[in-house]
């Protein structure tokens, strides 16, 4: 089972796919969109046609996207959302199932606490998948929200098998 | 030339169709986008498949969509940037340019003042359009927001005009 992470932004949205092979999880690609610096259809429209572009070559089964909002000001959320609304799309359109974890939840799943920084994040993803090259931040809590989303669905499979067994 | 004007919301998105034939504003349709109460992802994509019907069907030859942020809290305005990230997505795709008026230039330009309330809108938008039917106040802002840029088109393409003719 492949999954895809999305760390959505207008400027910069990092991305990574992972996959569970033999019950072990391995890295298959990660990357950053970047939007350039048109006017906000045209960087929608590139964000939107980047993302449908790694749904069509990585061909994920699950997705899951960081929930998050800028706190400091309204401008700076609405660029955030509108960016989050096209990560949230392009799987949706592809029938693709889409998780969404709040910063702390991810980082609880990935680091062991939820209070976690940028620096322990990427340390944590570089351990489990040793020798990778990270695109970046962005892309580092991308394959951060792809590991706690193959977790929870891993976990989910795991309780559906145990209530199967025990019913049979 | 057709204009598409667009209110975004996660809950209710407003739409209005309105065209310019020789050289009056004639309205063409209306109505408002539902979302429903299902996961965001399926919020969104609903939102998505509207818009490309109504796309689809009126053929607009240009696109508005207002520019705000609700001020209250950050998870609101996150809301409303996801659903505003498909309103300008959807025309977008289409290779429809996307215009982005404030809510206080939508009103100067419809009602004359920067301040005024929905009724005013809504009492305007009537006016110019006698006996139409309105799907509700989403509808009207959406109806105003494609007035503002077909009077927005229409001065640029006077002062082209007048420009044309000064340098022939």
């Amino acid at each position: 089972m492949r999954v895809l992470g999305i760390d959505p932004g207008l400027r910069s949205t990092g991305w990574g796919v992972i996959e569970q092979v033999n019950g072990r999880l391995a890295h298959v690609a990660n990357g950053i969109c970047c939007s350039g610096e048109g006017v906000l259809a045209e960087r929608l429209l590139s964000l939107h046609d980047q993302l449908c572009a790694i749904v069509a070559r990585h061909a994920p089964d699950a997705a899951a996207v960081e929930q998050t909002f800028v706190n400091r000001d309204g401008a700076g959320t609405l660029k955030l959302g509108q960016a989050r609304g096209i990560a949230v799309l392009v799987p949706a359109r592809a029938g693709i199932a889409v998780g969404e974890y709040a910063p702390n939840a991810v980082k609880k799943a990935v680091v062991g606490v939820g209070h976690a920084d940028k620096r322990q994040i990427d340390h944590m993803v570089r351990l489990q998948f040793p020798g990778i090259q990270i695109a970046g931040p962005d892309a580092a809590d991308a394959l951060a929200i792809a590991l706690c989303h193959a977790f929870h669905l891993s976990a989910g499979g795991r309780l559906a098998a145990a209530l199967a067994r025990a019913g049979a």
